[in-house]
């Protein structure tokens, strides 16, 4: 076993390529065990995540503990230097608990109290609950907190924002909103009660069920987010305690999740998500690709550090409905995507496709037909062998000048808002759609938060549809934008504060001055009206666009206009601002462009700020490059999406193909699916 | 304050313009309540809704009532000389009330009480609410019911059909059935419970949960409008008792709410209505103003008297999930479209966008930006210009000698029908498939019962579809073919009694002999099947026309063929007949047309019926001419529902451009949206 | 009243055509009744379902017996020559009897005991439902047992799925498992629970909500159709022991019944089932004809033996959504498919449109015209003509050399599992893919079962996605191909045994020595994706096919490669095998093809297998001939189930047409959904 260091803060000094692996369920299976060992050395997996959803085996009756078996595992992992993730079993409670204690299982929103079954599904607020976690919590950190192989706490599995109405957790609820209003007059004011006669004149009186008021629907989600993390929180506090030098994360989701991971980025030592996009479907099969760096980008961006990919399919899932197993290439590319964009680790779920359970017909390194020379399992050993030879790059880091906002709590609040358009609001894929062109272009962006995150180091900071400003945001705005920072805001901006109550006097509320603009009103496109825009990008070169869904008229204050809208009684009229501020400047996009529109605007844009990384200019469709660097040297990932093959042109000379170990002569061939990386010394 | 008289009925010498005025949720802005009364001036407002939903507001505690904020409104509503329309707050109850009395909230179908929130939701049969109501009604009553400007109350606003399946509300659905059965026997008989062993052998055993016996469940349905008819009586027997002289009225909503409006019309003063078409959407947008165009005219049938359009929108809604803003010219087509029809008023929801509240997002005359220079503000501004010289109109009226039925029982009774095809029966949209023709002809249309309304004044009746002939809606066919009338019958047509229990002997029931046919069986026309019918207008003028959905089989008895079948089987069979019966006539459309064919069919029948009410011949698609007259002249108006322009041939020399005060020569141009109205002197 | 026997299995020398007959439904109306026995001797019916559903007619009050209208109708059926096949009520339960004893009533999932109403929701398990249920029968039995026209007992009709979760179930489920699995310990493992941690501990702990659990849920549809079963033999267990000498039946119904019919064919004398296709959908209409052909297959194979078709529309139903109504000659088409297929009844639900109740617009024999001269009464009369002169038929059976297995519990193991694709699986529609090529090229098959059903006297049987391989399934395939049988496996094949536990070692599990390949992995194919394979036929014919969703990559063992892929990273790789295996032959096709390579395959093979029926070669599509014979001849039901007429030609000359009893001269035409039987004398 080498270099297993163990402070705060994920440390080694190779990428980690591994698995999820439930050896409990194998035990009847002793040939199988072995196998499974001898097949991890050829696929060069040197990690395992272990002990996850285990909770009945480990304590089958309660206060009864059974640690053999994960004795045994601990000791084969040692004996093959491999490490060891040890997951924390509060996700799947044993029948036995619920059956005893039923308050550990959550009521719905009718009062019902739900079976048993599934998987996290326990109320958080249960002292029981609580109580029973911290027991097994704490054994398991007494009897492996010391074995050299044990390299990381991995708390829960998946946690998720099921919420529970049981009377501890809306008593929870009643709690959390004192603190945060303090009065009820206070809280009526903040959730507009005066409307429909909704007014509390006592906290009992709140239940998290009338979603006629926005404020406390947002408030019980925000709620529900803290909680868990609460829940998180008192998990933790038993293993800082124990095994103070282990290192805890706890795997992300997204994007299907409603808990607010910028709370949690705080408290864990190193990120982790769950990566499960779907390849190879739709016309526009690259944009999986671009959704997926999005997405790899934020985890990047929480602590502006390498992360893990902490689960990934070496093929197909099992739960999408349709779910197409990876092509030639496929595997390679999606694994090396995420070092690209700051992994430092690539697993999978799951090491062994179990016999049964509802996950036995998701894609495994090893399938059932148990061999080691399936297509899946070869695809895995060339990932296995790539990242041994990247090790190198364990510490590159990843500077953006770029970053986009895309706030959670922005989209809880624009998923509650009923707007004359509400149908196609699409806040996530708007995001994507300003990072499409820049990551087509080859720019590396931060994903960020538009209140927990700084914006001191970037040039340029997109913020699309920033529905609620919450208290403190436009203020960071204004100063970045005075210091001289490029400002990108959109139609659908500062409607509303954190309560979810409407700015007066004009939107974009508190960013008015900073736009140069005031937004009147806003039109709704939708079958058969159309609209466009017309952009005049030089003297010689205008161009119109068509534009969707959403248009803001506009009265321009200060600001220069810099495109028009051209159909119906908008025409002539503004679409596009800008707007100088002190050092800086602000556009305002006021209406939802084609994507070619983002092509040409970025395109000028990151000319004028001086921005550049990109080794090739012109990239193709649904081909990116990124780079990883430190003070040694730089790393480009060329990664080609397109079923087509692609040919680039590189126009830089010292860069050196890291698996020839010779320069690249003027142009590269990316195959369909392709990636190469090029090296570049300091 | 000019002319306010408060006898039983609305009655003002003016156009009424106004909106719900939330003036409680601005207590805290002092500023924007200033503005307010600023701008009402400038909108030619003469008329607030207030009041509505402020339960909360007025009585915070039990029994402990806050009126200052309502005396001020009136006050400050008096010196502005604005009329009040005094909501009463039953329609959203206070939390307290939810907490100290549960049973006042409504219990669902699985028995479970319904947690407080959301709005109209209270149990109507709860005596506790009951009584709760009025007390706050007669306070209301006592305090407010002599000031002048109180021009009318507004009771509950938009009571629905939901349904409480509390132990009182199933107790008075038990009495309810006693009444209309007097014996399990003639129960058991009307509802067929010889079916499926479904027969009731004590009145305890009936609940309203078995879809599978169509007369219970229609009974309930009309249970459920009969039980909030009598909590709209228990609301206003107070007011009428403490306000004797001071009008009432409740305002209805279409098209989906499942009320029995023909019975509520009897018990308040004036008709009013909440009407939100969905503008700009669509193919053939138009339709829309013709849908609209429908229900005004039904509103303006219940009393055969001017109507309120209570709430509109100035520009779009929130809750529609597409919502587009009006275009121009759509608000003062929308708002003169409705004086068009018969409505005395056009007012707003709201005057004010709510900071907060689901419908912080719907349009108001003031939106968050808050000034008077918004388009919206002045699309306002104009009607309300319009509005004050048109006062001349406010007692006008319509006289229609055609009557088209839509019977909302007969609506219930068809939904629940399971039929061979039951996908696409379309009542309503068939309804007006029959009233767009006779629109586009500048003919205008009452909307009227089966049951509840005489046809005395009508030369032609259209019964669309009336699959259910309650007692004694033949005989009133019968008498009126008889005393000369023509009567439209089609497919699906007097299939069941009251009871929903089939007729035998031959549909259409007992008006075979009116219209001497009698239908065999009814074929289903479904994808990749066809139809078609050929209808000989005239010696060299036979058409085709494509026919849909339901196609009768006839045995012709003493009818005329005037169209047949040209496909399949059916080919060369009855598709149209005419049938003399005494001084009138009975057609029987046997299918489902395509709209060409009513243009022809009613083009025909009102020359030949000698109804004249347009003067313009030929008007085209998405083009009408309405037309309201007293004694000393007539007002015509002309609207354009199309985007693109029309020019129109005006044929009467006589008529006078009110715009321009002088005569129009020859043809007039509307533009896109346009309007114009026109007037003849007596 | 003639030849009427009563051994165990129905025995009439004539086929039998008749209906439901709900007379206590027209009690008020004398003359209604007078009329329908008039109109069954017209229309040559000898058969009535009755007392189906009449439980509170006869026991209108708890111990209250009422049966004089049923003795009533016995006495005027036998005055008719009508045979009597009554029915016990069951099915539907008197209201007095929910409200005395709720526990009668089911228990929905949430624990909510379920309102009275509809039918064929009681709880299974209820001792008092048993013990009334075992009365009304009782009675029934002790009083029409000796009459000499009862033909046949009908128990329930239409027994159903619904689960309850009451108590008495919930524990009779864990007394199920107990004998299924003898120790926690065996079920523990059978279901894999070692996943999520859901281990049980104790029999208690498990409820049948947890689908996350495959085995357990599997296990629950067994439970309730086993369940099912015992009611249904709780049931018979009164009728063997009053009148043994009266045969059993209870109607089947699907495609969408959850119960498994093999084993209650072993506790009924005859079989029967409902069936109702919907004619004349969709661009290939003809399609329908062949899904009820397999149908009817099926229940002709449960027994080897004819069956009764018990119910049939004679023209449309009113259930589902759009029926048409049945074009000219379909009703006589459709009525005898089921003879030629196997049945020796033709019945109908139901004799009278009932007035009133959930069916009252279903299609009958007399509708609510109530004459006997509409289009479809005149049907009925030329059904009841054939049938009268077909008698000679009622002997006659169907041997056949093909078995196509269509396996209930592999549809719900397939249903519960989630797969890489999961959308359309279609196992019952591929299933019927393969049947429609033998169809259409005249051959008999039998519907089987995997485990249930004998394969000794097949030459070939197919087996599309039998996904569970039951314990003793693949010996049975074993013995059958080493003794010289021709087996067709395909992709989606034995991937679990009976738990759903997946087959470790390679797909398809115990199967793959017999097929001589091993499945490595299984590609997804959906847009835009494609796939095809060729296949080499002969020297000089290959031929290309679309293949679709599903797609095995094949380690090719001892088989011969057949067809291979042509595209992506499957070209050139197998897709079709053959593998000799001692006497016989297995075939893998490893992809789901386009319907032209079935036509191609199976036409080759039954030349190879040297199978023959039919009398036509080169059948049109929408279009088979099928046989019944005994000792003295052979009869051959020509269907064509297009819209168009066809030509045929008739190349045995010694075949006599039934209708002119004349020799059949080279040709025959067959009109719109024509019908021609031909007889040869043995």
């Amino acid at each position: 076993m080498t270099n297993i260091s163990k402070p705060i803060g994920l440390k080694t000094s190779v990428l980690l390529h591994g698995a999820d692996y439930n050896y409990e369920q194998w035990l009847d299976y002793p040939e199988i065990l072995d196998t499974d060992f001898k097949y991890m050395k050829e696929a060069r997996c040197n990690v395992m995540s272990i002990g996850i959803f285990s909770w009945a085996e480990i304590e089958p009756q309660e206060g009864v503990f059974n640690f053999d078996w994960l004795d045994d595992l601990f000791d084969r992992l040692e004996a093959n230097n491999i490490y060891a993730i040890l997951g924390t079993p509060s996700g799947s409670k044993p029948a036995w608990l619920s059956k005893k204690y039923p308050e550990v299982c959550r009521v719905d929103e009718k009062g019902k109290r739900e079976p048993h079954g599934q998987r996290h599904n326990h109320c958080r607020t249960s002292p029981i609950y609580r109580e029973k976690v911290a027991i097994i919590n704490r054994k398991l950190a007494q009897r492996y907190g010391k074995r050299k192989n044990l390299l990381l706490w991995h708390v829960s599995n998946e946690y998720n924002a099921g919420a529970c109405y049981c009377d501890y957790c809306i008593d929870d609820f009643r709690k959390w909103l004192r603190v945060r209003y303090k009065t009820l007059d206070n809280l009526n004011k903040a959730w507009w009660t005066s409307f429909w006669s909704h007014r509390f004149t006592d906290w009992n009186q709140i239940f998290p069920s009338d979603n006629s008021i926005s404020g406390l629907m947002l408030d019980w989600k925000r709620f529900i987010s803290d909680q868990t993390l609460d829940f998180f929180k008192s998990e933790i506090s038993v293993l800082r305690e124990e095994t103070p030098n282990i290192p805890i994360t706890t795997n992300f989701m997204l994007p299907n999740v409603d808990l607010n991971y910028w709370n949690f980025a705080k408290y864990v030592d190193v990120i982790s998500w769950d990566s499960y996009p779907r390849w190879h479907i739709g016309d526009r099969e690259w944009m999986e690709g671009v959704k997926t760096a999005f997405f790899h980008d934020m985890h990047r961006s929480y602590k502006k550090a390498p992360f893990m990919m902490m689960e990934s399919t070496p093929s197909a899932t099992n739960w999408q409905g349709i779910s197409i197993p990876k092509k030639p290439n496929m595997h390679l590319l999606s694994s090396l995507q995420a070092i690209a964009h700051g992994s430092n680790t690539v697993q999978y779920f799951q090491w062994r496709q179990s016999r049964g359970g509802e996950e036995k017909f998701h894609s495994a390194v090893v399938n059932h037909l148990g061999d080691d020379k399936t297509p899946v399992f070869k695809d895995v050993v060339e990932v296995g062998k790539k990242l041994e030879n990247l090790s190198q790059i364990v510490n590159c880091r990843t500077n953006s000048q770029v970053a986009i906002i895309y706030d959670l709590e922005n989209e809880w609040a624009l998923s509650l808002a009923q707007l004359p358009r509400s149908q196609k609001k699409c806040y996530q894929d708007r995001c994507i759609a300003h990072y499409r062109a820049l990551w087509n272009l080859g720019i590396s962006c931060d994903i960020i938060d538009s209140l927990d995150s700084p914006f001191d180091n970037y040039k340029l900071v997109v913020a699309p549809m920033l529905y609620m400003l919450r208290d403190g945001v436009a203020e960071k705005f204004i100063k970045f934008v005075e210091n001289g920072g490029t400002l990108i805001l959109t139609y659908l901006t500062g409607l509303v504060n954190d309560s979810d109550l409407c700015f007066l006097g004009g939107f974009p509320g508190k960013l008015k001055e900073l736009a140069g603009i005031v937004v009147e009103d806003t039109d709704v496109i939708s079958n058969p009206l159309k609209q466009k825009i017309k952009v005049k990008w030089n003297a010689d070169d205008e161009r119109e666009y068509d534009v969707f869904h959403y248009a803001d008229r506009l009265r321009v204050k200060t600001a220069e206009i810099k495109g028009k809208y051209t159909l119906s009684n908008m025409a002539n009229t503004a679409a596009i601002t800008e707007n100088k501020f002190k050092n800086g400047v602000t556009w305002y996009l006021a209406t939802r462009m084609e994507d070619s529109f983002y092509d040409d605007f970025y395109k000028k844009l990151i000319v004028d700020l001086n921005i550049k990384q990109n080794i090739i200019s012109n990239l193709p469709q649904g081909v990116t490059c990124q780079k990883r660097s430190d003070e040694e040297g730089e790393f480009y990932f060329i990664m080609n999406f397109n079923k087509e093959s692609v040919s680039l042109n590189i126009e830089d000379k010292e860069l050196i193909d890291i698996d020839t170990d010779s320069k690249v002569i003027n142009s590269i061939q990316l195959p369909s699916y392709g990636i190469k990386i090029l090296k570049k010394a300091m």
